[in-house]
């Protein structure tokens, strides 16, 4: 199955295993992806430079396969917020799971995205994916002076045309079926809000480097489709965080696995900035007061501990749990094995759509 | 391409237009579509049984061809509002039309709905489909007495399970991307807006009569796609409205040609209940006070006169412009053509995708 997309990023199928910046997407489950023909994804938003060469080894000591490393573009400095009412809002939630309160985060060092990049571009990954924004040029021409290629984010056309004049090999189209943070840049993130099945074809029309449709995709029926719609290849985060390679809590593979379509909804309550995932207790609670959520990063770390807690315990009601609107089609299985399912209905979709 | 679907309404093509209840679909529309190898429905809702036989006897005048109507099922009576403050709200926007301010609605009688499915069963559609609901159980038994066959609408799957147990013939499934009212019947509207891409095969999955896939869906990769995802055929409603033969405004019809991804949002300004359309004046502003608004029909009935001066009059902004999230893609052709269009872009995508 060969597209722009296999041939731009060296792989063998359309398969792309999404960044999961969170655990999930571990060097075994990466590799496992890359080994079995499609492309895996490092989430690597949340590691230092350090960490994103040692992630990097680790992939590379588990595959000869080429992967790619993900991270969150700069965003525009968080506007002020009172943060002393914030954290007591969020205390309670820390004395369920006996943690002492959140303390006040410390602003990230200005340079910290530059080194993340600088890492990324070192370490060996082919691929620097991004989203929340553009990157800025000087981390564009250092990537395509060390050969690594960049994939965008768009929720928009518009996004799609700025990510294309920044310069980026190919785009990834994110519909509003996507689990995680919405890759919203321009303009409002509630009309930026467009299914999958209506946003791929207008973004096709649009630029001229080759897409990856996102949201709501989780079989090969939905890989047909994506690949009728004008992509060159897929990418799925909810379909491999059951996978049993995910490093993600049981309990969340277990919401995920019982989780139907309507269970899912956009929320700023962990980390400030929309995502999609899983209604659990804290969503609900903290989503009754959105202007007392603090903005991204800042929400995202005065949470950060309660997260890793819940995990810990074993308490999906204070968990962020990440999915898209597929969910029921959601399988507990390897992620070899997932890829080769993934191809060969994808190949028997072929067949059937072309009656 | 014979499918399920095809079969079932006796059409070449798995390509339906989607019944609009606005005046959009007129007989010389559904004729064109059923003439050119497709399907087309009568939007029924607002018309009393005299004026669904004589638009019944207008559409077996222009074809030999099988068409459908389509009812609102009926749905629980209006919680009480406050209509004099609703009045005092709107009556701004009348008077601009040189319009005196809306009178307060009658209620509709006991009787209207088991009429207007009496003459849609008598008039000659073969089909009668439905949407806010389910059926009562003397319509369904009399419809396949007649030999009409039966199809309702669903926006997750535990409404396309109601249905089928309801005994339907078939399921059209509503993606979050459709234009016009929301067919949410179970459950919150705001959970029940799943793309198609997730909600078609989740559908495909639960219920074992033939699915139908609506939203988003603008030209033939979009229909190949609703084919790859497990659907018989596909239900276009936007696409339609900018043919020559449907009879809305011009200034509609230009809204829908210059209307981006990112312009239409799911209000209930309009009539009370949920309908994605593309922002406007009207839109925006009764947005603002969503509580100030009367539930579903009653507002539905406190805005119609406004909406048809609007309409003759040529003010968008005034204007309920129903459309879906796939706008970029609209095209001004005749209905004849438009079929015939889609029926080579599908035959087009399918060999494409087969490769």
């Amino acid at each position: 199955m060969l597209t722009a997309i296999t041939r731009l990023l060296g792989c063998d199928l359309p398969i792309i295993q999404a960044p999961m910046a969170g655990g999930g997407d571990t060097p075994e489950l990466v590799a496992a992806v890359g080994n079995a023909g499609g492309f895996g994804f490092v989430g690597a938003a949340y590691l230092d430079a350090e960490q994103i060469l040692a992630t990097a080894r680790s992939v590379r000591a588990l595959t000869a396969h080429p992967f790619g490393m993900n991270l969150f573009a700069p965003t525009a400095p968080p506007r002020d917020a009172n943060l002393d009412a914030i954290i007591a809002r969020l205390t309670p939630y820390y004395v369920q799971l006996g943690l002492p309160p959140p303390s006040r985060p410390t602003a990230p060092s200005a340079n910290a995205f530059a080194e993340q990049a600088a890492a990324t571009i070192e370490s060996g990954a082919s691929v620097l994916s991004f989203t929340f924004g553009l990157l800025p040029v000087g981390i564009v021409a250092s990537a395509k002076a060390r050969g690594v290629k960049l994939i965008g984010t768009a929720t928009t056309v518009a996004e799609a045309i700025a990510l294309e004049q920044s310069g980026v090999d190919a785009i990834v189209v994110q519909g509003s079926e996507a689990g995680g943070h919405r890759g919203t840049f321009l303009g409002d993130f509630a009309a930026a809000q467009v299914g999958t099945i209506a946003l791929v074809p207008q973004v096709v029309d649009a630029v001229s480097v080759p897409v990856i449709a996102s949201g709501g995709i989780m079989d090969g029926r939905g890989v047909v489709a994506a690949l009728a719609l004008g992509a060159g290849a897929v990418q799925l985060g909810t379909a491999f965080l059951t996978c049993a390679e995910a490093g993600v809590a049981e309990v969340y593979k277990d919401a995920i696995l019982c989780a139907v379509e309507t269970d899912t909804r956009v929320t700023r309550a962990f980390s400030g900035r929309p995502a999609r995932g899983i209604v659990n207790r804290f969503m609900a609670e903290i989503d009754q007061a959105t202007d007392a959520i603090a903005p991204f990063p800042i929400q995202n770390a005065l949470t950060r501990v309660l997260r890793s807690a819940a995990a810990r315990q074993g308490r999906a009601e204070f968990l962020s749990l990440w999915a898209g609107q597929g969910v029921r089609m959601a399988r507990h299985l390897p992620a070899t094995e997932l890829v080769a399912k993934l191809a060969e209905e994808t190949r028997a979709a072929q067949v059937r759509s072309a009656l």
